[in-house]
């Protein structure tokens, strides 16, 4: 498919996702916010809330990777240690940050800014804020790594913010051609030598087993417009043929 | 929580989830699956149809936890590259196996075994298999990493049949406590005493934002029946003491 300079790893923080409380959903929309923007989602992970482990994982995803996000965390409750494990990741200090003191202030009167509270103020030396529209307290950006929160509302509302100060790609184009109730083992060879013809195309295969039986799909994704459409060409050629074989028999 | 000694990682390769096609949903149902039968999902990832990434993130896994779970790639098509990364990961050689053969050929006439149907049968030396009920491709169990389907209901199948040859530990007993519109910042201080004092619980605390406000919740786990009751009444005194002191003013 051709090389992107700008690529991502998302990294999901929380106990609940490991559970089975609670359903990621975070990965999902963040990989379709960066396919927009042309950032190629590369990696996805997801740790408890143990500082070891997101120390760990912050630091073997943002070398490898042009930016990290990170979603979960940053509340005001005990189990809120993504700042705490992204200062020492970056081995920076982390304090009261007067910035994000001054945010939680738009929606804490003095009196209720306990130092639990207080807590989501603590911000790695040298990281840029990330507002938050809906609930003030803040994430964060430092190096590569962007810290958000992990309730999808705050997040989408941060994402949005941050967006617009990436480095983005040529974005990637997507076509999908049905192939029905077309076997996946009837067309892999002859999809094959299109995959091999390609180079600047990526090919995949989905099958799905529906109600009514197989639905397979084949997804074409490419930076480059005409070299997707001639594969997009030879698929369709490829599945009507089969097609017509299977309405002969 | 005290230790487990099992433990687990799931392993989702597939480029569709990355690129936001399709969510996965298959982390969620295992890591309720597992819950039920008291193995600690610790850790998550997704990567693409890679070979060498599929092979860094099993060997890194499978040294780590007691199993690694893997779904997707073992399909008919040339982004099927699964069963050939994990013999690579393992260091064993990979070709056709009969055991496999056969069951395809529960499904297939022979004159429909095509090499790409066949590619389904090739499993790593030393491999179990794991029988697929529902479209006859069999996964396999090789050491401890345990190679799935990923279409959501041959995964289940699959999970189902391995599932209770799995060592299993203490189930992690489960009880929540709603803070409703209690927020936060107002119970955390209270909280962390508890959690303190609680070494046997782990207590998470999970706000949401409803149409009707915040609405929290806070989510004990322990595999001890006793402490976990202790913690779950104390926990209830102090959002009860909070509902008082707010309904008071």
């Amino acid at each position: 498919m051709g090389e992107s300079a700008v690529t991502a790893a998302v990294l999901v923080i929380g106990d609940e996702v490991l559970s089975g409380r609670t359903p990621d959903s975070n990965t999902h929309y963040i990989a379709n916010y960066l396919g927009q923007i042309g950032v190629d989602l590369r990696e996805a992970r997801v740790v408890p809330d143990v500082e070891s482990e997101i120390v760990a994982a912050v630091n073997a995803l943002r070398g490898r990777y042009t930016y990290v996000f990170t979603t979960g965390g940053i509340g005001p409750t005990h189990d809120d240690i993504t700042a705490d494990a992204i200062a020492r990741a970056f081995g920076v200090d982390i304090d009261e940050d007067p910035r994000a003191l001054a945010m939680l202030r738009e929606r804490f009167a003095e009196a209720d800014l306990n130092p639990a509270r207080r807590r989501m103020a603590r911000i790695p030396k040298g990281a840029a804020l990330v507002p938050n529209a809906v609930s003030k307290a803040p994430g964060f950006w430092i190096g590569n790594v962007i810290v958000m929160a992990g309730v999808p509302s705050v997040m989408h509302a941060m994402l949005d913010t941050v967006g617009p100060q990436l480095q983005t790609g040529r974005r990637v184009l997507v076509e999908s051609v049905a192939a029905g109730a077309i076997p996946e083992g009837a067309y892999a060879a002859g999809l094959e030598t299109i995959v091999r013809a390609c180079d600047a195309v990526s090919i995949g295969s989905y099958p799905s087993f529906t109600s009514e039986g197989v639905r397979n799909q084949i997804v074409l994704r490419s930076r480059d417009a005409t070299a997707l459409a001639q594969a997009v060409a030879q698929v369709r050629l490829l599945i009507d043929e089969l097609a017509s074989h299977a309405g002969q028999r």
